[in-house]
């Protein structure tokens, strides 16, 4: 049986320059440094990060919170998108929805995040959470997200 | 003109002793306490957090990054549900949706999740997140979350 | 106890022709006619539908199909965004998210849309569905949508 | 470059008689019917459906309106779910979230469902469809939904 479910593109990127772009931007989310989520990989229109398990960073019963997954595939979302934009445009969430699947134990997770239609103002990624141990990983979040591409806003800059 | 939105009524706790067991879980979100989100208020099915603005905690444009908007936003969906559970459940989140709806820019930030649909295993809320000025506040997230009851499940505990 | 959940503001119409411009793209809806979801009432930034149980539309238990009920809930989002555009606006769903809370059994059912945050390009809204019978009222599943303005789409016109 | 995005496993069906049990299910859905979509395809945990473009079941630009569709993806999700579930069960959609991708225009469409993480009592699954004319295939919409079996419930039969 083979999967019907349609492969999905590769994509070209406006901007030659997109991944100095995306590491420069990425640099400026505080909140990636605070919660020690690193980038990984960049490819157009896909981005990978990981982050190690941190007791600092779990809900009530020792599992990484469904909150702080929601940030990594958000930033993981928001930079697939971003990859494939022109230089002058900075990207914002409207909205995301993720299911959490399974319990976030782990050594440490895999966030993949992937553009499924690119536009000209609004793009649509899907991202996922792996829990890892060794060799084993684990599917334990996905999130689909909305992003916007804003042009001319003073107030926010790329 | 009045508002055709059925008002939603208030709830009886299924656990006279809902506010300790809230605040005990919520003690327990180690989370919380590193993104200084605390508990300000619990009533039966309603939750408000509170945290201040941090810029360790912003993306790249110096508004707070929207997971952790959804992180203080889950944990009051999350409590909201849990304080109308009966005192042997443990509550973990199925699913969550969040809209961004203005940049989150302020000096705190105020979240009330609600109970929407109570029930035994399936519990629906709401929650808003509002940015805090001075005497000012503005709406600039909201989120759906659906919340599962777990009973019996060793390696969940409440 | 008073709710913590800040009231949400009346709106001004950018078009006092706005009234008119949803009865008439509401008219060109075919699936409305078909469904027999009718227009019960248009305010600035709020819509209300109304349609009768048929059983042509249940799913296996013979409840109206979440799918019927997201698409009345969806044009009620729909038109409520529209309500606040201007004349040459076009309105498109981005995406929607709908919650069941409860089996829709009902004599029939009434769908209000409600602007939550209107903007010039994106506009959210949230809809609640509830089953009639009687003089009873049940909230039977509710919808957080995301809605875009179009402006100078040959292939689409409002 | 190959994906990043982890292959999802292929299921193996709890009941032999799986096919049969959803056929007999959708037939009993008569809102299938009514908007003439046909299962064309049921494997363990994926489910495929068609259904023709009917101006009857078209928005105001003469697309097929976002809640048909979601209608389609509803019942992809419902029984590629209901198609590992034990024979007892009967299954309900708790809450679904749906992007609109491109104008549903089309000869004809087809909606791909599929299990991605299956459960004892919740069981989450994705969906896409597809705007087909001759040979061409596009993505117009997808679905995230999170199901549930039921068990024991006298007023819901499967």
């Amino acid at each position: 049986m083979s999967s019907s479910l349609e492969k999905h593109p590769s994509f070209q990127p406006q901007d030659p320059n997109y991944r100095v772009r995306v590491e420069n931007s990425f640099a400026r989310q505080r909140a990636m440094t605070t919660l020690k989520i690193a980038l990984a990989r960049i490819e157009p229109g896909e981005i990978e990060l990981t982050f190690p398990y941190q007791e600092e960073l779990t809900q009530q019963h020792g599992f990484i919170h469904a909150g702080i997954l929601a940030t990594a595939l958000d930033s993981a979302c928001g930079y697939a998108a971003f990859s494939l934009m022109p230089p002058q445009a900075a990207v914002l969430t409207i909205e995301f929805k993720t299911n959490l699947l399974a319990p976030a134990q782990g050594d440490f997770f895999r966030v993949v995040g992937r553009v499924v239609k690119p536009g000209r103002t609004i793009t649509v990624c899907q991202a996922e959470a792996f829990a890892c141990r060794q060799s084993q990983s684990k599917l334990v979040a996905s999130m689909t997200g909305t992003l916007m591409a804003l042009f001319d806003r003073e107030d926010i800059q790329h």
